[in-house]
């Protein structure tokens, strides 16, 4: 059973999970207690290819403290330990090979191949305790347990747009609307995706390298595959493919339909591994297809503190006409908080807000914007 | 002579400056020190209305000790103490009332009534040292400073848009995209201002009442002259006149020039005192008038996170085709920093950044997104 102590416990876990990046795998957090309450080790998940959050955890304890006899201590981990091997080796393995006496998680894990691990350490002898604040543990990875069930990559959207939400000026020019903080931390997530994705009428008009680079200028090690989507046709000079043929590191997914893309990437291997996290980049008119069909799982929206007054804006037509109808979302508290600056720009991390306070028309005064502030009407 | 320990001092004068709002009145810090180096009261202006800077200062110690000797005392003040009796009674007169031997400031008062400061301190004895930071002190007011030998009002402009800048779903609904923290805090902004603007249609379309009130929904005491600017009739029972004749409480200006506006906005008197602070809240047409003619001083732009696809951006057409001309701002710190979190949204304060680096075409390399963050190139 689970006390408030666990639930205080559990609390520090889902901060933790908060520190790691959205993606490819869900954000996990775990924390290991002594009986005495002392506790030992905080681990978080860091994205795919890295060590899972509970492996995080009793690896550390195991560098502090080798050695230690954790059967009477408690592992407190905000989604179920994965009992599969996928790119890292199964958490419960890592449990039962620590000696972890008792293990309490939030969240069921929602995949069929990784779910189950309370069940492998039940067997082992572990005392499991399930569901400890368990919808606090579920949100956390809301989206991305729709991206799964929806058989799809986790869809990350890049917004880099002027103060009056434009991104290119009158005659197209577009460069660089952002600083360059913001066009390095844009790196940083090309560098951590499977795939990124622009229109065929952006790679064909602005014919981007869409490559991942480090700070100094250099090709980082890892490339995410270059996405084209759309039906215009790309030249065989387009900077992203250099001549090479499709399949080289780059596909062109001819759809109008966002899903349909979705689930082709979702069957593309690409350095060895399923693409399961697409970055787009752009333009207006394929961001807005996404956002059209809520298919927008993150958004990265960068806002340079200029106004241009014309050009095209950032998201196209959604099919929205009324503002109750909107897509609403909320400030991402994952990796580090919702607002970071940039320079001279501001960059606000952002999730669907599943639950967000839609005003009906009660709500609505005549004022334009003199209202009171008053939340209860 | 000022060494290097009084521009330490003097930077403290400076950080303390920017504490307070910008508007009618600049910004100005003071730092009271005793000759021991003890700081003994730090003091900074809070907008029309209040004490200034120095004032504040004196008054503090005078509180704090009374009838303490400051013959030894130095008092650092970002700008030179006025002489003038204006909303308040000059700083002089309390310098030289609390008996402080020296005065050093930073940049000199650039307005034919305050200046003259300096003269007055040491025609009464008081050692004054002039210029020290003087680049610093000077750029705290820039705008404040331009505003005045333009012989008009402060400007701010309000920007209240969804993600993808936008003030209005395609129907015209607009209540409410911002939240209602976003909506207080436009308030706080009413409440200190001369007088808000609208352009004509706005007022036509939207019907705004433009008053200022108070957390609790009530009216506050002071409120703005509302202000209409265009050509396009006010109806008799619009609600920001409410059937009263021009004059009492309202005006409209009918031009499309916004120099022209703010101007004959300077000459009017409004509850005993003339125009010298003006909020502008839209629509996008009478901003881009204020934008294109480079009549902005300072923005707050609020940001919702949600996305509509379609209906007015913030900004109107402002003759800007490419990006290297586009309207450069910066992050402002006055009146504790460039970034506040508003229940879900955003709002961003900026002044504009009349040094701002404008990128030459070597910045851009033909990819969009791609190029390394190199800030030197």
């Amino acid at each position: 059973m689970a006390d408030q102590l666990d639930e205080t416990r559990m609390r520090a876990a889902v901060e933790a999970a908060y520190r790691g990046p959205r993606g490819a795998n869900p954000l996990v957090g775990a924390v290991l207690v002594a009986a005495d309450g002392t506790v030992l080790a905080v681990g978080h998940h860091r994205g795919a290819g890295n060590l899972h959050a509970e492996r995080e955890a009793l690896t550390r304890i195991a560098r502090t403290s080798p050695g230690m006899d954790l059967s009477d201590a408690t592992l407190y981990c905000s989604l179920e330990p994965c009992r599969h091997h996928g790119r890292q080796p199964p958490c419960t393995e890592a449990i039962l090979s620590a000696g972890v006496g008792r293990v309490l998680y939030g969240a069921d894990d929602p995949t069929p191949d990784a779910s189950g691990g309370a069940t492998v350490l039940r067997a082992e002898g572990v005392d499991v305790v399930a569901g400890v604040l368990a919808e606090e543990c579920r949100r956390i990875n809301q989206r991305w347990a729709r991206a799964q069930r929806e058989g799809r990559p986790f869809v990350t959207v890049h917004l880099a747009q002027s103060l009056d939400g434009r991104i290119a000026a009158a005659d197209g020019t577009s460069q660089w609307i952002t600083s360059a903080a913001s066009r390095e931390h844009t790196h940083r997530i090309r560098r951590r995706i499977d795939a990124i994705l622009v229109g065929s009428n952006t790679a064909a008009v602005d014919d981007p390298r869409l490559t991942a680079r480090l700070p100094d200028g250099t090709l980082s090690e890892h490339q995410p595959l270059r996405c084209v989507m759309g039906r215009r046709p790309l030249s065989e000079d387009a900077r992203l493919r250099r001549g090479r043929p499709e399949g080289e590191g780059w596909v062109q997914l001819r759809t109008h339909d966002p899903l349909e893309a979705l689930q082709r990437l979702g069957e593309i291997q690409h350095e060895g591994h399923p693409v399961r996290h697409v970055l787009i980049e752009g333009g207006s008119r394929v961001l807005a297809a996404y956002f059209a069909q809520d298919l927008v799982d993150e958004i990265f929206a960068y806002q340079a503190p200029l106004i241009l007054g014309a050009g095209p804006s950032s998201v196209g037509d959604i099919g929205v006409t009324t503002l109750s109808a909107a897509r609403r979302y909320a400030q991402d508290p994952a990796e580090g908080g919702a607002v970071r600056i940039l320079d001279d720009d501001v960059c606000v991390h952002l999730q669907p807000a599943e639950d967000a306070h839609v005003p009906d028309s009660s709500d609505a005064p005549a004022d334009q914007a003199g209202a009171p502030a008053d939340r209860s009407s």
